[in-house]
């Protein structure tokens, strides 16, 4: 049996944008939500494509994404932003808000945006790079459910935290870093713990708060909140470097949730049932209020290519930039993802349960 | 023998605004470098302190840092700041840009500024801080001699690039994140190798690019540029994390050096002999024009204490919140600091050889 399914983009983006659409959405949020869910998967991050649908499909029906919602701008200067969600889906919200965050640093050199009541967003990277097509530095980050352990502590208090950040480059691909705070997501556990391997130890601490290489035990404990949870980068100890992981993770749900006065912290998701709060904030710098464009271009093109030509450490052989795996995926999907076959199973299930014919 | 010498904050500070001013610096400019290394031991990171004196004042010697610079602006908007340190030491132009980037933000709600043909400007939390006496969000980063690795490579391409943030709190202290992008900064090895002390294999590669326990051989490699060097936060390999050290360290590369059309990654220091372009990059975020301040100290509040009250892990009594330790030390130390005696004697070999007695 194939693992993998390869779907036309299109065949697969109009069936996710029509499933959003019987559900309420409205065509321009539906259009969206599958835009950014099916970049990740063009750009080979699975685990935020549409292998997320049926999460978002299940927070419609409970009630706790709406999908008719608009987001409302609160406050607002010539170069920052007070956005509510109001609880709609995080990626429309988001695309917008990015949108207005680029103009208003078009014009005004540097702009920022904080965002609350709002719901997950997909990558970080999408709305960072956003900001690419129009030459400016682009910065997108986001709170998320508590997972993740400040070091020395064996409750969940932070979330994975993703910090994005794009800026475009000359001849070479851009730069775009798009990493969660912790060490890994929890859906790198997920598939060690499917190939039965063991995680190394600056991954997950057990119910005591040690460090563990069981996969399973750390996602049965996740899930009931049974103590210990994720490490921050770095791990779980000062010596290997775990309070900057700890403090990455901090600096986000400042900017996201305090920020913001949405939810921040344990206090994501912090009632089942209801709406998650889940904060983003978004900047944008225009590069020519610094140096001309080109000028900048030109050395990100130098920075690049003498890292990339420097020498590789014994057994490897190329030295990458961040993005880089990504943009050779995605010009890999330009026409066709893989989808693996327990997620297109899933949309057919989605689709048979509200009454839309999958065209796979 | 005692291995710490208790000097006065007065008269330390004296004798380091004498040898300033004797090797050619303005009074005001004497003023603030003092200012920024003696803040630095008072928060207990002697490793940026006075005990760096010995390198300025060779630095000035040899001419490669410039004691009579003045700052050039050389292109300025209501919100960003591209400035030029004309090769003086980093204190002084990082402390004068830090101080416009925050008239800027009072005004104008967010604003930047990028710092080229700069030095050495000590801890990068002494200028996120200053943000906090405006209730700012403070931002400050640096480039720095090429010592990490990006991983896969043996060749150290960028500086351990410290990140900090500070923001304000309400009742509690203020959360200031200041950290190196490496695992460790080179002065943690010289710690383990003067104890005998094996180092983590996240820290650094040996001149064949494998992560080794043997600090004397790293530090040896580092000076002649043997091959190997300082790991990224999350050590060697993507599975640990290394690939995302390695991505806040670029990201600092592009802010600092990229953006300020200065030096960046191993063309910071490029050449013997000539001044280092390290570059800086500033930033100021004015909380009101996103919430009411009084609301966001309280929601920071709220978050510090929450995680300060949740469960440890085995063995450990206390969760800390980022700048939390600093601040105690800065506590114990309002009137004395505690100098290292090789630090002492430096100090008063420095005094003979500029002709000014150490009054300790």
């Amino acid at each position: 049996m194939e693992e993998y399914q390869k779907i036309r983009i299109d065949v697969l983006k109009g069936f996710v944008v029509d499933v959003f659409k019987k559900l309420g959405m409205s065509e321009e949020d539906a259009e969206i939500t599958a835009d950014v869910l099916i970049a990740s998967d063009r750009r080979g991050i699975s685990s935020h494509g549409v292998a997320r649908l049926g999460r978002y499909v299940k927070g419609i029906k409970n009630g706790v994404m709406k999908p008719k919602a608009e987001m409302r701008i609160e406050k607002e200067t010539a170069n920052t932003l007070l956005v509510s969600g109001e609880d709609g889906l995080g990626q429309p919200v988001s695309y917008k808000t990015m949108k207005l965050v680029i103009e208003k640093a078009k014009k005004n050199n540097v702009a920022f945006a904080a965002v609350h009541n709002s719901n997950h967003f997909g990558i970080a990277g999408y709305y960072s790079m956003m900001a690419l097509k129009e030459d400016l530095i682009g910065i997108s980050t986001t709170n998320s459910a508590p997972l993740v352990l400040p070091i020395f502590g064996k409750t969940m208090m932070i979330g994975t935290n993703p910090i994005s950040i794009a800026a475009p480059a000359g001849q070479e691909r851009p730069f775009v870093a798009d990493m969660a705070t912790s060490t890994v997501p929890r859906g790198k556990l997920e598939v060690y713990a499917r190939k039965e391997k063991k995680i190394p130890l600056v991954w997950a601490t057990d119910e005591t708060g040690k460090p563990t290489d069981d996969p399973d035990k750390v996602l049965k404990n996740l899930l009931e909140r049974a103590g210990g949870g994720l490490l921050p980068l770095g791990g779980s100890e000062e010596e290997t470097g775990g309070h900057k992981g700890y403090g990455f993770g901090m600096i986000v749900e400042i900017l996201t949730g305090v920020l913001s006065g949405g939810a921040f912290g344990p206090f994501v998701y912090g009632k089942k049932g209801e709406p998650a709060n889940v904060c983003h904030f978004f900047g944008a710098i225009n590069i020519d209020a610094f140096i001309p464009k080109d000028m900048f271009k030109e050395n990100m093109d130098k920075l690049i290519r003498t890292i990339k030509a420097s020498e590789k450490t014994e057994g490897k052989t190329r030295i990458y930039i961040h993005g880089e795996k990504e943009f050779e995926q995605e010009d890999i999907h330009q026409e066709v993802v893989d989808i693996y076959y327990k997620v297109v199973e899933t949309m057919q299930d989605i689709g048979k349960e509200i009454g839309i014919e999958p065209p796979f």
